[in-house]
């Protein structure tokens, strides 16, 4: 007999003989008879064991604990009015056992499977096998597979090849550190794990495939954080002949199929563009959060010439003065929560954080006495204060303004409760720099990647001023993440040797490490540019959680380990002899 | 305007304005005129630059040269009659360019963009990115495409989840040699890339997921050959609670789309299925190509007693004499023809090949004096021997009999023409042996893989006699090829110790290695079972190609170099440090 699955028995199947197979999620005994709840991916149903059906099931589920594997076959019956469970789906009905088999035996588990277990994570990490039971667990994974699909079958009909690019491939010294793979046909030689396919989806387009995809696993072997995996995935796209308009409509279409086939939300399109610095100035942040308001201000003109030293001398010395209006919130936050924040933001760099709150039309607070009338009224004014409001303040190089203000907002509307978590508010930031220069290393770096394109107006500025050159490069936000980014890239040698040039290589550095691109461009490389943006975060979203672990299915904790699996791991001699390779330990190598 | 792509273009498109992006295949000056055969994704179209319809866009067309990259607008108008090119979709038109600009410029290519092209695959590799352009190579990677869509779609609509496992694994000691990865946090410890994800799956069977697929990835570094590259890729499934013939009854389905979807071809189901012991006897391979008949037929009870040593002796010391008839060929295979056959045989390990010719109703050749009119007679009715047949020998061990005449009648059938190219011949090759025994090191190995569930009928005889135990496994044939093959997988902790017990682990090299496998044992694991096959083998028959290469974007030569971005390469000291190791050359470790 076919089986049928727990979770799908309704009324409309009473009386019809079905075969469960499933595991036990819970007996209970009550009067003689034994009521098992029976789990499959599904859901679950009611199974009762009634001398009266089956005597010989009955006896079966008397041994029976929770998380043995069931074969239960009987009939779908009503349940009593008085016993019936409105708030699972099968809960009008239930399974009369007329016989049951034991597929599989277990022992009682570590922990619980349900949602609200209070088991430390790295104990649920070591039994991750039975942590992925739970129902959470599994309807997050279903997520991510009808995301993945959700995608998949947009890009396919959009033309989009599915393709598969190396993943021993050659590690280069930009980006990020990598993970090596050591060769054993080639003494002294390694591979490198990707970061991500960017060179082989560019070199993709050089071979006139026009439009790629691949849902691409990456590697980093960076210190890891909550939102960090050292392996992760990416959905990498690259198209030939696109304008960035194109490209981003094209990105939008997607999210929009994705929120609407996932989530059954309709969102706007197109998304609102902002450029880099006004999402930094507004929001204190490159990725910012607008699902809720405590804008940054930027009051440095306004308050340039105050009494208030703080705030002149900054402005001053080249930084500036912003401030966050807290409306209708002066009441909530006493002096020692504002002692409080003030430690939140010295994390970023600020040297304190002023506040003033507004009271029947003035400013109160210890730094009220510094303002004028007139200073006060066009404060008043540009933050749009009025009574029961809370403005706070920090004066500094701008950077740290915006940090420390861009985090305090974040922490503020948390509190405040004013993130509402059924919102989806994507969201393009452009106009990035091309360049970031280190104070320390003495150069600039690529904001991006170093195959970015310089926006056009700004080409004959690469070698005199690299600085203010700004990129043909986007990045996709989702409340507050950053969830991918692209580019148009360079595909035309001389600019890319320009671009080098600026990173600081000389021309055998180039070759030697990007030769077969820089070579790949003489020969009719297409104007070319793509997007890439992280599944793992996505599906965390989307999900409703917080941990970039709870989307995969086997993570590593912070320090890369596997805890079920114990990886890594010593490996012996002989594979080491094979891979030409020695370890030596911290201490011989100081 | 939108961009058409050139190869759609067609009669009905006659008078319209068209934008076209792509490389120039070719250029030809003819009468004042240049003719450019344009290329793109789709295909090719001629474009036209005449004096009469811009003289600017033919002065601009007399600088391009092959593979540049233009963009062109221009009017659809029809060819001549005369010039009309029946060989393409595109022959009845041309574009009348009324301008041009060029995208890109390019060197010469190093070797023509042609699918004829004679230049060797080491200078193709290195400029993969040109030889991608090729038609050919499109179209196989098109294919790729739609194999990949049409099993995922088959999976996704039979209520699979796609899931992702990890790429940073243990490494584990049983198997082909690992891919290393070392950690930079863990000094001296490494992870493993995963040979497959055999162990994760299972896991998500554990877990509760009962069907699972991934297009994986997958890493062994052994030495390779022009069907094995040190990546592959595999489409990877596993089920719970489904029987072997429920498996391979979906597989099958599933194979009937991809054939019908990729290469419109209806294969019939289900598909034969031949015991292990079977398809060597009468094919000397594990894996038969049933295409062609050249069946080995074992003759050892019939020549047992004949007065031919070499005979009698083979069966005597146990091992056997198969023979295949060549029917009708005896008078194509000369006497120097069959010496030559003989050094074939000699390679698997064959001590030498008799041979027979039928005349006149009679055995002609050097041992035809040997047998009697009996024995004649009685081989002549088993190999069904008819005049002008050529009869070919083998006696030796088993294994070399099988080897042996399976290689040859591979080579007779290829020399024959007997092998229909369009065919598609799909196979179950069942009833495998659990163990193989290695004399050399003395042990047992497992033949498929230490998870894979003995025969009902033969657990009994796991430690008594377990070169007597059948598995339960199958692998699926196509042609000749191996595509894939799967197994019912232990689901008991005991028996999985007995298992491990065979292959000779102890107790804690059992626990050490797979510890994290046998505690999910015991938490009610249920009855599993899945299959894996060859996604790049599939589509380098669907495509017809014999060179894995063909078919993966970026390859690695035998030496798994990949010789566009000469990967592997050295690394810094500084990277080296960071993972605790040191190279040591061949010379210091000898």
């Amino acid at each position: 007999m076919e089986r049928t699955k727990c979770g799908t028995i309704r009324r409309e199947h009473l009386e019809q003989e079905v075969t469960l197979k499933g595991w036990v999620q819970k007996r209970r005994d009550l009067g003689g008879l034994i009521f098992i709840d029976l789990r499959d991916r599904s859901g679950m149903v009611q199974v009762v064991f009634n001398p009266e059906t089956s005597k010989e099931a009955l006896q079966i589920a008397e041994d029976v604990r929770t998380e043995y594997v069931l074969e239960v076959k009987g009939q779908v019956v009503a349940r009593d009015e008085a016993t019936v469970n409105a708030n699972l789906g099968t809960g009008e009905v239930e399974i009369a056992a007329e016989s049951v088999s034991v597929l599989n035996k277990s022992k009682t588990p570590p922990f619980m499977i349900e949602d609200q277990s209070e088991t430390s994570e790295d104990l649920r990490l070591k039994y991750r096998y039975l942590d992925l039971r739970r129902q959470e667990m599994q309807e997050t994974f279903k997520m991510r597979h009808a995301t993945t699909q959700s995608i998949r079958q947009f890009l396919n009909e959009e033309e989009f090849l599915e393709m598969e690019t190396p993943m021993l491939t050659k590690s280069t010294p930009e980006g990020a550190r990598d993970y090596l793979v050591p060769s054993r046909v080639h003494e002294g030689e390694f591979y490198a794990l990707p970061q991500s396919p960017q060179l082989f989806k560019q070199l993709l387009m050089v071979s006139g495939f026009e439009k790629y995809y691949q849902i691409a696993r990456c590697f980093r072997d960076e210190d890891l954080r909550a939102d960090r995996q050292p392996e992760f995935t990416q959905v990498d796209i690259e198209t030939s002949f696109l304008s960035t308009d194109e490209i981003l409509e094209m990105t939008e279409r997607m999210m929009k199929r994705v929120m609407k086939e996932v989530k059954g939300i309709d969102i706007e399109t197109p998304f609102p563009r902002m450029p880099y610095h006004e999402a930094m100035e507004r929001f204190g942040s490159d990725k910012p959060d607008t699902r809720y308001g405590l804008e940054l201000v930027n009051i440095s003109e306004d308050v340039k010439d105050s009494g208030f030293k703080v705030f002149n001398g900054a402005v001053a010395s080249g930084g500036q003065v912003s401030a966050i209006n807290v409306e209708g919130q002066a009441d909530r936050f006493s002096r020692k929560d504002i002692d409080k924040m003030t430690e939140d933001v010295k994390v970023y760099g600020a040297k304190g954080l002023a506040w003033l709150k507004v009271k029947e039309g003035e400013f109160n607070g210890p730094i009220a006495k510094f303002f004028s009338e007139e200073e006060a009224s066009s404060l008043m004014t540009k933050l749009a204060a009025k009574d029961g409001d809370l403005l706070l303040f920090v004066a500094d190089k701008t950077s740290v303004v915006h940090d420390s203000l861009g985090a305090l907002r974040q922490k503020l509307a948390r509190e405040l409760n004013m993130i509402d978590p059924n919102q989806f508010n994507f969201l393009w930031v452009t106009d990035w720099p091309l360049f970031e220069y280190d104070e320390e290393d003495g150069r600039f770096y690529a904001a991006h990647h170093p195959f970015t394109m310089p926006a056009a107006e700004d080409m004959d500025k690469m070698q005199t001023e690299p600085e203010n050159v700004l990129a043909e490069a986007y990045d996709i936000v989702l409340n507050g993440y950053e969830l991918g980014g692209g580019s148009l890239r360079i595909h035309q040698k001389e600019m890319q040797n320009q671009m080098f040039e600026v990173l600081g290589f000389s021309k055998e550095e180039a070759q030697e490490q990007f030769g077969f691109l820089l070579e790949a461009l003489e020969y009719g490389t297409p104007p070319h540019g793509g997007i890439a943006f992280g599944l793992d975060r996505l599906v965390m979203l989307l999900a409703g959680r917080t941990n970039l672990r709870d989307t995969i299915l086997f993570p590593k904790t912070a320090s890369a380990t596997d805890l079920m699996t114990n990886a890594p791991g010593s490996v012996s001699e002989a594979q080491l002899e094979e891979l030409h390779l020695k370890t030596v330990s911290k201490k011989e190598q100081d």
